[in-house]
């Protein structure tokens, strides 16, 4: 049987690898999509290459795309990421950490994609509980993404019915430890992902910015140990230290 | 009276720089967009520039996006560009001249800019009549983008009632007679406009692909002259040279 081609939003993080996984696991022929979009980390590109690798994504595209220029957000430009806040403040207000607009700029290129291989599914990892305030990964946003997509391409204009484009978001209604377990039971290495906002130049985790701290309480709930190294002195590091 | 902050996507072609002249004498306080998206001749990059500088713009961004990457288009790749078709004939398919989803990711850089220098208005220079068959150019996609675009962002998800942010397309109903009737009437000099899908190294105008043929039967509908400078030989530069 023919493999659908899915495009797949990857940015090697903790969600977009078990994305990853899921949609391999569901006989999708995967072709991965990644953003160089001048944020200050280049490992989590380098998970990205790798997961797109070990689960045999058929490409791994990374598109170069200059957010900076626009300015306005701390993982883009020079304000510091924000650490040790109470997990659920997040919840409440849009954070620093914001990128304007960076789901629509990341799906109109998914769609690009999509359309030059033909896919009709494109996935995206966006998660409604964690999302940490972001307009941008609500359930509704999602829909009106997929009423765009198939106004905006050759595919949505050609077929009649239903949707050709379908926006894939498995993710959107979990947990981070109901993520975290579906992963594990998919056999994903979550040693090689990341999800720090402000990693060290070796690549470890601060422990200490929303992400972490989720990512943290996640495999925490889930009754897991986190894989991924933690810089020294941090709660993280030193609790992967004694474990 | 301090003048509203707007976003407009500036091409250098003939639509958008009268879309640029109009949103000017509205009285908008313009941050116009290009993109650098490996399109073949850059001098309709130049056209912007210098129109932006003409119409005082706040500022001029060129966003340097590779849609290369993606194949898919005889605008961004070595497919030759169709010459000398029947006018009327491009209303019926979809051109190879098409680019993949390339409204849908001008726009979001768009709104990008947008929420970053406060902008509730976002002109773009799309048009339904002479729209050559592009799906992204059609009202029906430019609503789902306005909708979209209210959901994506901090301004949309914070006002209450009506949409925060519009997108305005002024020339959406407008023969391509009608918009060069308006240009001229706003004083446009559209001898620094390029329209051309194929000009020649020193910046002609082909007179022949789609765009030059609706360009050129446009100012001989508003029964004007075309200032631009079309490649000798060609139908219009032979016409060119006898006014």
């Amino acid at each position: 049987m023919e493999r659908k081609n899915a495009v797949l939003l990857l940015s090697g993080g903790l969600d977009s690898t078990t994305l990853l996984a899921l949609a391999t696991s569901d006989g999708y022929a995967v072709h991965a999509l990644s953003f160089d979009y001048g944020q200050r980390h280049s490992a989590e590109l380098r998970a990205a290459t790798k997961m797109a690798q070990r689960y045999g994504a058929v490409q791994h595209l990374i598109a170069r795309i200059d957010l900076r220029i626009f300015g306005g957000s701390s993982l883009t430009s020079d304000t510091p990421v924000e650490k040790d806040r109470e997990l659920g403040e997040e919840d409440k207000t849009i954070p620093f950490t914001y990128v304007p607009a960076r789901n629509t700029i990341f799906l109109s290129y998914a769609l690009a994609l999509a359309e030059v291989v033909e896919a009709r599914d494109i996935f995206i990892g966006v998660n409604a509980l964690d999302y940490s305030g972001y307009p941008d990964c609500r359930p509704e946003f999602i829909s009106a993404f997929e009423r765009l997509a198939n106004l905006a391409t050759r595919v949505g204009v050609e077929t009649a019915g239903g949707p050709a484009i379908r926006i894939r978001t498995p993710l959107i209604d979990l947990s981070k430890r109901q993520i975290i377990e579906l992963g594990l039971r998919l056999g994903v290495d979550y040693s090689m992902t990341t999800s720090c906002y402000d990693p060290s130049p070796n690549g470890d985790a601060c422990g200490r910015c929303d992400a972490c701290q989720l990512r943290l309480r996640g495999f925490r709930e889930a009754g897991a140990h986190d894989p991924a190294s933690y810089a020294a002195g941090t709660e993280a590091g030193a609790g992967s230290r004694t474990l």
